[in-house]
């Protein structure tokens, strides 16, 4: 089954407005099974909206669109799509009735325009909107024009506000699709996300334990981020659930504790998840991450339970007052020194009393490099009851990235320093 | 000149990754007067790139594709594109050479598939990647093979990691495009930011004052984003400077302050310009915004200079230790209270000899909140040599969002202070 999507809107050819539309919609149709094979963005002009559906319906089983259906005179794809398949358009007096009762209800009059969104192509299924005025609608194009003697396509247009959008196509096109679509195959993709590796270190790894597998029908993908690459295994056919079982186990036996999470997990969920298994509680002094690896770990819903403080001390006087690095460490070693990233997870922790404390100092860029210590120099310092230690990294990246990786790097310890403990309780204690 | 943009990755068509390079390229265009008329996404098979590639080209003047040039099995589109152009791939010395270097000056060893990325279709332009490995590629397919008789086309293949792609666009492929591809008639395009108005009020303000030059050919559009709202304006033709310098002229009279910066300037980076203007020092103490605004500000280059320290103290104790709020206050008021907020930036600020100093503290959610205090509501501090003040507000949003506009909106709190500061300095308004 080939599907494609379309999304309109000319803001989101001017860079103006990022396209949430097509992760969304093609996360919830994978999620079901149905793999989206292209995915055009077009302007809200009349000829780019009309190739557009014409192509992808020449190529396509199942075809969907966003936005075009509103009542103002760039919203075109309802006329445009009944054009182009012949169907002429009426007005579904059901449909009014729910527009009018749309602004009654919350006691707005009906603008005249608001009215062509009750016209509905010759024999289309009109979808409800609870959310907003402009229904959508599926058409089944059968015989399908654009794909002469081939087989016929479903299209379906949705509106592009969001709120709208969204409970459409969970309550009402995804138990359409599954009705009159039904996917014939098992369908199974499983993402593993690593850190501590780079992409081609990962495949190299990996390949060789998953080749019987590839062979066997079983896709592969990686993609890198800044300090973590996803591992991607999708599968079809009857066989689809053992080809990704056999790979997962095969992945993380080869790759064991690189792997952090699966799906969508977040590093620093998996480190929140991790301090809350183990009660234990951890505290933070950023210098040259400045904040980004506290707020980080404060996006995790319940993070409050197990995150103390994290203290941003730019500058060399809060290092001193703040953390207690003494003046003469600063001076004979620099702020972004072995010497200091060890006197700051150690102050930390002494002042916040957590059982763990992660630090970090170094040079984000783009200035304040010097030949000994270039603008990427970094040092991460981290303390728990098992003593300190300090890792140097070079992250020679523009200053944003650099404060990512090494928020990425940063998390990593922590979670190292977790899975060790947890490794010595179960030695201390194998039978718990 | 027509346009297109294919972005490949398997994991897009998944919903498994946010298509950003699609907003953001786009932008980067449109800002250049260079607007995307489809933009198209693939997974990272073969066929489907092929085929993608080989219909933009059948209409396109210029086609940019992201992603597969990496050194994994499924990174395709080097060898893809030099197939259906019919040129030979080479191993250029040059580029291998600043690969081993990456490697080198990283201190990691060079995996033997990342080799293929020094290869070069014959006769492409190597855009060097310093901040990866694999070199974008322009194309001159001149004459164009899928367009017989028609005009040349520009092919440009860029990197799929964002810290790669984007300086490659911004210091290669934009310089590049103004020389070969000048646009012919003048384009300009301004943005207009602002804080503390919503998007009919920015409107209803300035919609009266550009009418005449709407009429001659002005362009005004809105974008409401967390705690902003831009204005764009966009002209083109002979007159496009004037008009686009007359409504600028018309806004900053009627909306004053409310304009905090232009382009792409964010609320951060006007913050602590202002802060190195007045030679006058920050400092933080977060609770709910947890490391989000110090995180903001310490992205600014520079930022060191005035920004001291952000004390993100998410317990009562570090509240209490580290800032000195008083147990009374705590147990009283409750860490989400006026009071807090105020002994917050108070304490901060004598803590840190800061001459201004901001605290937020609030219920971010999903939990914690209570009938008198919903998720949401944040009490926002901040106090200088004239006094501390309080400010309440209710942001109910998700998690994230409710950062990001708190945030905001103690940033905003900064730059007024500011401001006033400036007049007084002025002598032409007491302080009110």
């Amino acid at each position: 089954m080939r599907i494609e999507l379309i999304n309109t809107g000319t803001e989101l050819l001017l860079g103006r407005v990022l396209n949430t539309h097509q992760h969304w919609i093609c996360r919830r149709l994978a999620d079901h099974g149905y793999v989206v094979n292209r995915a055009t963005t077009v302007p809200d002009t009349g000829p780019e909206i009309a190739a557009a559906v014409q192509e992808a319906l020449g190529r396509a089983d199942l075809v969907l669109t966003t936005g075009g259906l509103g009542p103002t005179s760039d919203d075109r794809t309802r006329e445009l799509v009944a054009e182009l398949l012949g169907l002429t358009l009426r007005e579904e007096p059901e449909t009014l009735a729910r527009i009018k009762q749309f602004f009654a209800s919350r006691n707005r009059p009906m603008p005249d325009r608001v009215r062509i969104q009750a016209l509905v192509p010759q024999g289309a299924l009109v979808l409800p909107n609870p959310n907003g005025t402009a229904p959508g609608l599926a058409i089944d194009a059968s015989p399908n024009p654009f794909r002469a003697g081939g087989p016929p396509a479903w299209l379906i247009l949705l509106p592009g506000p969001t709120r709208e959008l969204r409970p459409m196509m969970t309550d009402q096109v995804i138990p359409l699709l599954l009705q009159r679509l039904p996917r014939t195959e098992p369908f199974v993709c499983r993402t593993l996300r690593t850190t501590g590796l780079g992409e081609s270190l990962v495949e190299e790894r990996i390949a060789g334990s998953l080749d019987a597998l590839v062979r066997g029908g079983l896709e592969a993908g990686y993609c890198a981020r800044n300090g973590e690459v996803d591992i991607r295994l999708v599968a079809c056919g009857t066989d689809a659930q053992r080809l990704v079982a056999e790979a997962e186990q095969a992945i993380l036996n080869t790759l064991g504790r690189h792997i952090f999470g699966f799906e969508d997990e977040l590093l620093e969920e998996a480190v929140v998840r991790l301090l809350q298994e183990s009660g234990r509680t951890l505290a933070v002094a950023e210098s040259c991450t400045g904040g980004h690896l506290a707020n980080r770990i404060t996006n995790v819903p319940g993070a409050s339970k197990v995150f103390l403080t994290s203290l941003v001390a730019y500058s060399n006087q809060a290092k001193q007052d703040l953390l207690g690095v003494s003046p003469e460490t600063l001076v004979r070693h620099g702020a972004v020194s072995e010497a200091v990233a060890r006197e700051m997870a150690e102050g930390i922790r002494r002042r916040t009393g957590a059982d763990i404390a992660v630090a970090t100092t170094g040079i984000a860029g783009p200035d304040g490099g010097t030949p000994e210590k270039p603008v990427g120099t970094v040092y991460l310092g981290w303390t728990d009851d098992r003593g300190t230690r300090v890792l140097k990294r070079i992250n020679a990246y523009d200053r944003e990235t650099f404060k990512q990786i090494t928020s990425q790097q940063a998390l990593e310890l922590v979670r190292r320093a977790l899975l060790r403990e947890e490794r010595e309780a179960e030695k201390e204690n194998p039978a718990g």
